[in-house]
């Protein structure tokens, strides 16, 4: 089987943040396999199959993708983001190891503006020192290993972006990374809650950790923690590149 | 003091990776601020004034931006991958913060796609599961931070994208760096040499962290470090999304 899978970031949401390279490649595409609202994202045109699936079955939509690829098809993955960063990137691979069979089929990854820095950007540059990235969900980690994560995180002193903080599925844990945070960082640490970041729909606030509820990270938000020279300048927050 | 100062990345290399929006604040420039191979990478034309500095004075480059936003001129500060990340962004800010006289200018940041996003795109999934980004430069922080860092997020288990790995300046470090993955991760650990990540001079090298030697990093060299699980499948590295 040879033939090449193509896997892209949209960015968050505004298609001005969409790089060339990925509109390229949609425009060649003959096949679009990706979650429902990122497949809502690319425009319907002649000779251009959509296949949206649901949340969760990652795996399915990957070997799917690889079948309609081994097939001849050009087919892209869509992301929302960078295809890297807690996407479908990692999980095409998987597939790819767990099936021998695709072994000759090209992989080509093509980057994005992953969430976390386009929230930055929006409030300033709380990224600008070291930082790191985790994923709060535990579908696929337990929970222990989320919260030693992050223990170490602000005992590093890393900056923090949160991602999947909140679902249906696990409504409390959030409450139990805000008392974390509290616990290791002080309760006047700045946390950014930036829900659905470059849409009609975006809504960012900062405040302390203190002043900081569950009920403000849902789904669509990724949630960035400063570090302990994080501070306010003007209506902006930013992070000094120098430290202790 | 009004005005709007627009600070943008400019993604790792290939102009392919360079989303609308900053394309398109760069077509209404009448400035381009930058450091000199970022500004060389910005067409020459009628009406715009090309300002390239030298690297190491970010704070001087950030004031005389601010000063022509400030005299009404349409200025955009270059940064090489995401401003936010090791970038322009935080020294205009911390200019900001400085410089009360400047506090009405409008701060526009556009993310990029930084070079951690890109390198790991171009050897598969390496950045799949939480992971941190560190800058390995004291020009800004003691060694030691440096060190504690390394640590911590070794301990932590996250995959790592190690920027700046090693300056003229300061040549013997990233041996310290490698000493450092080998005692905490194990000699097995595999290790990404991403340089110049995008551009005709790409180069990419894999190979365990035993195998790794100081001088395979460079100025343009991102290096990425991956988790305990990180593993190859083909010709590919990639991190798995679930973790014990």
């Amino acid at each position: 089987m040879s033939g090449v899978l193509t896997v892209v970031g949209l960015g968050p949401g505004n298609d001005a943040q969409i790089t060339p390279e990925v509109t390229a490649a949609l425009a060649k595409a003959t096949d679009v396999v990706g979650y429902i609202p990122y497949v809502k994202r690319i425009p319907v045109r002649e000779g251009l199959t959509l296949h949206a699936t649901d949340n969760r079955v990652e795996l399915d939509r990957a070997v799917h993708a690889l079948e309609m690829a081994a097939a001849g098809r050009r087919v892209v993955v869509v992301s929302s983001g960078d295809p890297g960063v807690f996407a479908m990137a990692s999980a095409v691979f998987e597939t790819l190891e767990k099936n021998p069979a695709f072994g000759s089929i090209q992989i080509e990854i093509m980057p994005g503006v992953t969430a976390m820095l386009a929230a930055a950007a929006r409030v300033g540059a709380p990224l600008g020192h070291d930082f790191c990235a985790i994923n709060l969900s535990d579908n696929l980690k337990p929970w222990a290993t989320v919260e030693r994560r992050l223990r170490l995180a602000a005992q590093a002193d890393f900056a923090m972006a949160l991602y999947n903080p909140r679902s249906a599925a696990r409504p409390h844990q959030f409450a139990l990374v805000l008392e974390i945070l509290r616990e290791e960082c002080g309760p006047d640490r700045l946390i950014v809650f930036a829900r659905a970041v470059t849409t009609p729909e975006e809504r960012i606030t900062v405040m302390s950790v203190m002043e900081a509820d569950a009920d403000m990270a849902d789904m669509r938000t990724v949630v960035l923690v400063g570090n302990a020279a994080t501070r306010r300048v003007g209506p902006y927050l930013y992070t000094p590149r120098h430290a202790e």
